[in-house]
């Protein structure tokens, strides 16, 4: 009964049919269908709820997929993808074999550009608006959604840009919302809000300024006039913006005032929006919280330190720096290019930054690390969160490229802690003074150690550890998944087999290496990363350049791409979980 | 004589110490040092011509290096090093243990930032201005000099946005000649064009609207009115940005009309400007005219293919599709990260995209060819210019990383071709429809065939070639550099080594390598790339992993910057070189 009119929507056309009057009653049903589904299944709740009007009015107003509209980010696309022809799929949102969290070109044909990353809409949409022209295709619609937090990255700037010189067909479409996962922050986002309270003229319009054909700010949540709005535009030719205020979370009271908790809130009760609370009880800390308080324990020690993240403040655990020490805290927004740099900067001037980046998001900096950090040797810690397998977000969101694509890097030292007590070292010791700059990778989650605040240590720049002795076969691990290989090997019976540590990728410890060569037939080495490119590589490289005739398995991340599903699903498609490491000890 | 004033300023305080009323004189000195140094050895010369009663006018005014300055790009910086203490050594630019044509920190307590790729000035000021706002440092000033085609690139926008919300004690000086290497492009360059015009009023200006205290445009040739405003704006604190309108190429009148080709003349009349005539004669041509020539041609046969280009539509060829196809070709420039994305979106609609980056500029859109390109299995057509060493520009732009830092991507395939009608037939294969992106890498600068302009022919994708049969040992190259090991084989007289090439990276020629690894014993890998992570690696991973017992030695460039010289020179310092191969050869 509730959901009456949704049930019948199978696709944008069923959307059509409908009377203007409806809208609204679809528009309650698809929030409380939202709910109803991501109160049960976790997954990112406050964005969708934010865009239920706006993504009724897009599909209502414009001829989808004929006309081609691409979500920034992605995040809020959920509404979208129930009005597309996935309703009935959308209990598998997230999960292995379901549909994606994200909109995606194998999904569906309503899914135009595949996304995750930020800021890549408007380059897309202009890209397709430039090919329809071409093409002759002069009718076509191209709109891009884009958040406020994601519109003042870079790269969007760089698609206005050009876009303002076309005469392509595009609707750049802000959401501004004021918030990204966390607050937005910058001068633009000041800019913003002085413009909706009214303390700016008109002409004084950046978008304008850019040659767009701007209108707004409006109501996001009014189907009307978002519906008299679009259909206006539709019949203007060019580059075109329009400017919608919407509330993230809107129509879920605690949502609406907890934005940050309910971006991905984890279960709660449809009805209330409780959170459920979490069987937390004695477990291991995240590696993200062991980061974020390390932090503050050591700018208590060491007055030069100071954190910076790209606009993960909450999900790095950076929050608990910023809140001890405001002043040497800095969110610089969805800017990984800048922050890098900005870390670069300050490093000439004796501090010791900690840059905290998420494994993926370091690839939009890549250039930044090479050009701005490792050729001028400036001791910047850059740590690495959510490398390794991330599980539900997927393909665009796995950090497992950063082994290969810093070993290539000079005078980049790259660490991989095996648990939460070699992280806290590592980082003490790198705000020691290394001289060089240095990267930390962790992963996504929890931990294995309770009792982790130990004194800290300093760790000795590229030394290895046996972990187990044995005479038949070595086992080489680095970071984290060495916990799966010690487990596995235990299981396994195997005293035959040694295991070895590699708490550093770069420089490899090159004495223990030769003491391997020379003792060992076959080595095994395993990582939470391509295979091509990383520890294994230069493992196999370093021994085939030493003369050690020896036999080589690399476990690792192969290469394709991997898709979403829990860490533990994906650790067996790779055959890096414990069972699959077990198996291939027993029968080695 | 004509240099009196210029040869006693071995430093600012030399500078500081001359009546305003002399400093133009010391312009038209520097101005003439300049030329003449610059006409007799090849370098930057437009930039730093338009920037010299700017530079002049930065150290008369503030207390370098004690205030820090920044030149973004660092094209500009010649008459920075000249009265930085550098006017005795100036005429070894570039030259191999000469100073280096940018910026750099090792070399001067005056280069607070080492540059040369664009639009990190900003980011980096910001940081020493934070971090001299922690360490209670509230007088000193923080500058950027950044030109109107770099504050376009997203990085610029990222940091001024992040600036305008701090107390950051920072000017930013854009140094406004509408032209990077090739004219300015966008929306901004558009709105700053009106803006000098007086086409807009005050109150609009996207500077303002970002929270900076604006000031100009002022006229960056009249030294009164430059040091007339600095003096006010060091008495300003927080974040300023002052506009400053300069002619590049200013004081050699050749060089004022035709920006682009002075921007890096090569060897002219220091009197008259003129570009001595060079003796082409029958040279080979460059590869960049070989991939622009190419791409007409296709283009011709294909009206699905587009070309796009940062901001490099002279230095990569790019110019004559331009020419051509107008509108199949985009110059949007310098936005590498858009530049991907934008093709992304064309390949989409079917549209078959010849998107051309150096290799180093490449390191910005990492991300773009992961998440937008190769996950989304879009078949765009990456032209990788100037990969390898490039030269006398040095550590921040040879393009060594390319091959490792591609090769960990899943779904790409990674092409170096071995001479201009490889080039050309891989472009033919990729417009071919290859279902998957490619990249396809080549280097500055000539080759060595004259007749390359032969019929297309389709190349199996993978398959690798033996250039020589040989039964004890086989060299494996992929790329140009094959021509060296040709040469070195054929000087060494050594019958018994086989040489192989592979223009295909990645995928590897499995056949060809099981092969290779049951026939030999030994293997040699040659590259113009990161011995890490690159060809060789790869090579070495194969072979291990499929228990082949051999040893392999590579080559390549190691695991440290290399800095500027001649390629010749520093295919020396790599062991690359042809007398140094023919060494090897003869020794094994």
């Amino acid at each position: 009964m509730s959901e009456k009119l949704l049930q019948k929507i199978d696709s944008p056309t069923d959307l059509r049919k409908l009377e203007l009057s409806q809208l609204p009653q679809v528009a309650k049903e698809l929030r409380e269908f939202i709910i109803g589904i991501i109160s049960q299944k976790e997954g990112h709740l406050g964005a969708s709820l934010g865009v239920v009007e706006l993504t009724i009015a897009l599909h209502y107003v414009f001829d989808t997929p004929e006309d081609l509209l691409v979500w920034d980010v992605g995040h809020q696309a959920y509404g979208h993808k129930i009005l597309t022809g996935r309703r009935n799929v959308f209990h598998t949102n997230r999960d292995l074999g379901g549909i994606s969290g994200f909109p995606k070109r194998e999904e569906s044909q309503y899914d135009v550009f595949g996304v995750g990353h930020s800021s890549t809409s408007v380059s897309a949409v202009l890209g397709m608006a430039l090919a329809s022209n071409l093409k002759g295709n002069t009718e076509r619609n191209h709109i891009a959604v884009i958040g406020d937090a994601s519109i003042a990255s870079g790269m969007a700037f760089e698609a206005l840009n050009h876009a303002g010189v076309t005469d392509a067909n595009i609707l750049i479409i802000l959401n501004d919302n004021a918030i990204g996962i966390d607050p937005s922050v910058g001068a633009l986002k000041e800019y913003l809000t002085s413009f909706k309270e009214g303390h700016l003229h008109e002409e004084n319009n950046i978008f304008k300024a850019l040659n767009f054909d701007y209108s707004g700010p409006i109501d996001g949540h009014n189907l009307e006039e978002l519906i008299s709005e679009l259909n206006r535009l539709k019949t203007v030719k060019g580059p075109k913006f329009l400017h919608v205020l919407t509330t993230k979370g809107k129509g879920l009271q605690l949502a609406e005032e907890n934005q940050v908790k309910y971006h991905a809130p984890g279960k709660f009760d449809p009805e209330t929006g409780k959170i459920y609370p979490k069987e937390e009880g004695d477990l291991p800390p995240k590696f993200q919280d062991v980061f974020g308080h390390t932090l503050v324990e050591l700018a208590r020690l060491n007055e030069s330190i100071i954190g910076v993240t790209p606009a993960m403040p909450s999900g790095s655990s950076m929050k608990f720096m910023m809140e001890a020490y405001p002043d040497r805290a800095f969110d610089v927004g969805i800017a990984e290019q800048h922050a890098v740099t900005l870390a670069a900067g300050m490093a000439t001037q004796g501090m010791v930054v900690f840059c905290n980046i998420y494994s993926t998001f370091l690839q939009r900096a890549y250039d930044q690390v090479i050009h701005d950090v490792a050729l001028q040797r400036l001791p910047v810690i850059l740590c690495i969160d959510r490398a390794g397998i991330v599980g539900e977000d997927g393909a665009t969101h796995h950090g497992v490229f950063d082994l290969a694509y810093l070993s290539c890097i000079p005078n980049l030292i790259i660490a991989a802690p095996i648990n939460e007590i070699e992280l806290r070292n590592l980082m003490y010791t790198a705000q020691l003074g290394l001289e060089l700059p240095i990267a930390i990778r962790y992963p996504r989650g929890r931990g294995n150690i309770r009792d982790w605040q130990q004194p800290f240590c300093k760790q000795e720049i590229g030394k290895a550890f046996c972990l187990k002795e044995g005479n038949q076969i070595a086992v080489l691990s680095t970071g984290t998944i060495g916990n799966n290989v010690i487990k596995a090997l235990e299981n396994s019976g195997r005293n035959d087999i040694a295991h070895y540590h590699f708490p550093f990728v770069k420089p490899l410890d090159s004495l223990m290496l030769h003491q391997i060569g020379r003792q060992f037939k076959k080595i095994v080495t395993i990582e939470e990363g391509t295979v091509n490119g990383g520890f294994g590589s230069l493992v196999s490289a370093f021994l085939l350049e030493n003369n050690y005739s020896i036999s080589v398995h690399k476990f690792g991340i192969p290469d394709v791409f991997i898709e979403h599903g829990t860490v533990q699903q994906l650790h067996e498609i790779c055959k890096i979980d414990v069972v699959s490491l077990q198996k291939y000890f027993e029968s080695v």
